[in-house]
């Protein structure tokens, strides 16, 4: 980082070195393909289509959600990637080792910010790991709703890439059963059509739990 | 676009139509660079980082600011350069036309969505765009500091690149002084440093409109 003149208040140094930081996660590259197919995605891009989708889509949520706390939540959801990198969420192997990697990345980068704001985003992140507020399974449904929309659209993108069949999405989306269950139905609907184009396969008879590829 | 099945409600295709379309704003590239120098930001990571900035600097609006209503402002702020393009804020020539462009995109773009919240989030841009509000005045500024941040880090980059000089750039960076007065002494401070270092020229003699490279 190139050096800044002195603030007035260390206060607003930790603040501006916070804001400096978050331009990296611009660089953290998701599977998921834009809808033009031209390039993979990356995790601040993501964060702001999603942040938008809630308030779209705040209605569909079964029972009321503070729209300020959802939108909040995703824009700091993947904050943690900066450190730990995205991990492909069909990849069983890496998955293991996620969680430790991304508390330590949290560690480092909320703490970059006043001992008041980093406990205020750390929380609203820990909420949206630990999946227990109405809040948080809202965020997530158009977490999960997001790349499944992108995949469409690039003819099974990330899917066919990977080999991922149908069951497998199935059980990635499952949490926009609870978070949007109107949603539900249309993604049910997604699914089969995509499977009727050949954008998706079936499950598998013979399940390996992680393809080399995927 | 690929067609989408059939959903429940005519409402919710349109919601959805709207948020495939807002992926397109992840192309539209801007003159500012990432802080790593590595290549052009676009339009739709801009957005998710003046959001999030929007959440830790919101105490150095003068007066209190309706977050939220900031942050849609700001998710929203850019959608019409997905048919308008970005318009590079030193390139008066194209600036003129900038209004009719950005219009009809609106009318295009927010009228995907049904009525309600078509109205709802142009009637945000539109006071963004107005500038006669605390919340559209205090986005503003963010919108302005992100893009000095990014060109200090890139030891001038866009500066650089454009023949901009120092007096332009205070000009730009203008409504940071009314939204955000605390700030506006740190942007001055970073501004004498990079002349200083080199990064940014002083007012030219003669200043030209617009400089052929700018």
């Amino acid at each position: 980082m190139n050096n800044l003149p002195r603030t007035n208040t260390a206060r607003l140094a930790q603040q501006i070195q916070f804001v400096i930081e978050l331009d990296k996660l611009k660089t953290v590259l998701r599977q998921t393909l834009l809808t033009d197919a031209s390039r993979r995605e990356n995790s601040a891009e993501h964060s702001w289509h999603i942040a938008l989708m809630a308030i779209v889509l705040a209605e569909y949520s079964p029972v009321p959600v503070d729209v300020l706390r959802v939108i909040k939540m995703l824009l700091v959801h993947d904050l943690v990637e900066i450190d730990a990198g995205d991990t492909f969420c069909y990849d069983l192997q890496h998955n293991d080792s996620k969680s430790d990697r991304e508390t330590e990345a949290a560690d480092r980068l909320f703490g970059l910010l006043p001992a008041d704001q980093a406990a205020d985003l750390r929380s609203l992140w820990e909420e949206f790991e630990a999946q227990q507020t109405a809040d948080a399974v809202f965020a997530c449904s158009l977490d999960r709703l997001q790349p499944l929309l992108n995949n469409q659209q690039t003819q099974g993108g990330t899917w066919k890439a990977n080999g991922i069949t149908c069951d497998r999405v199935l059980q990635r989306m499952a949490p926009i059963a609870i978070g949007a269950p109107e949603l539900w139905e249309f993604v049910q609907q997604l699914l089969e059509d995509c499977m009727t184009k050949g954008f998706l396969e079936p499950e598998r008879e013979e399940t390996q739990g992680m393809s080399g590829g995927a």
